[in-house]
């Protein structure tokens, strides 16, 4: 997409830290990090959703996300990592173009993910969990 | 592994609301769920880090995880959806069995991821950058 900020990236047309890229997917550093290290990675096409990718570049995406992973955690001497894709304003999404993002994490870091933890009741999770497999 | 809570899950040794399985991967409800319909997927075979994953059941976990979303949105009427995987007690990892969650959001539910927003210094965006060039 021609406005896209991700696309221009991947276009060469604005400047970012760039780690690796091949002929369909690409890295780089998120310029406002969670910490240091904090790193993202794309489909150089354009999808606004996880979903929308083709099966190929999907591949391509998942095995730069593990070495992106490995590579982000040795260089940084991270202890762990969270890797997040928010899809969608609701879930924190900015940028429009499906991004996975690898943060490098250590126990003296600061930060907490929030999370929360519900309970189902009676025949709710059967309930859902039908729904779910019939929409696979 | 023996004694892994998903590995149990996996042979059907303990019960769980299973959602979807092939003969690689398997997707089932978190029973501690942020929002209704909170799913989580797995490589069937037993490996702590994202990164250990090998490359025929990384492909067949992230084609999994594109189904799941897809499945888990439309079930629950989502308006969008958070993917997560933490790596590591420091990062959150409750189970050392590696697990995407997929957790569908709306607008209104309440709750919020956290994130904060850091900035590289002079020359430090550029000295990672290349450290992280280094370890791919």
């Amino acid at each position: 997409m021609n406005d896209c900020i991700f696309c221009r990236i991947a276009r060469g047309e604005i400047p970012a830290h760039k780690l690796m890229e091949d002929g369909l997917t690409l890295s780089f550093l998120d310029i406002n990090p969670v910490n240091p290290g904090h790193a993202l990675v794309i489909t150089k096409n354009h999808y606004a959703a996880l979903t929308d990718i083709p099966p190929d570049e999907m591949r391509a995406l998942a095995e730069h996300l593990q070495r992106l992973a490995c590579a982000v955690s040795t260089a940084t001497g991270a202890e762990g990592y969270n890797i997040i894709l928010n899809n969608g304003v609701c879930a924190g999404q900015v940028v429009p173009h499906a991004h996975f993002h690898v943060i490098p994490r250590t126990s003296s870091d600061g930060y907490r993910l929030g999370w929360r933890q519900g309970k189902y009741g009676q025949g709710e999770a059967e309930a859902i969990c039908r729904k779910i497999r019939d929409n696979f």
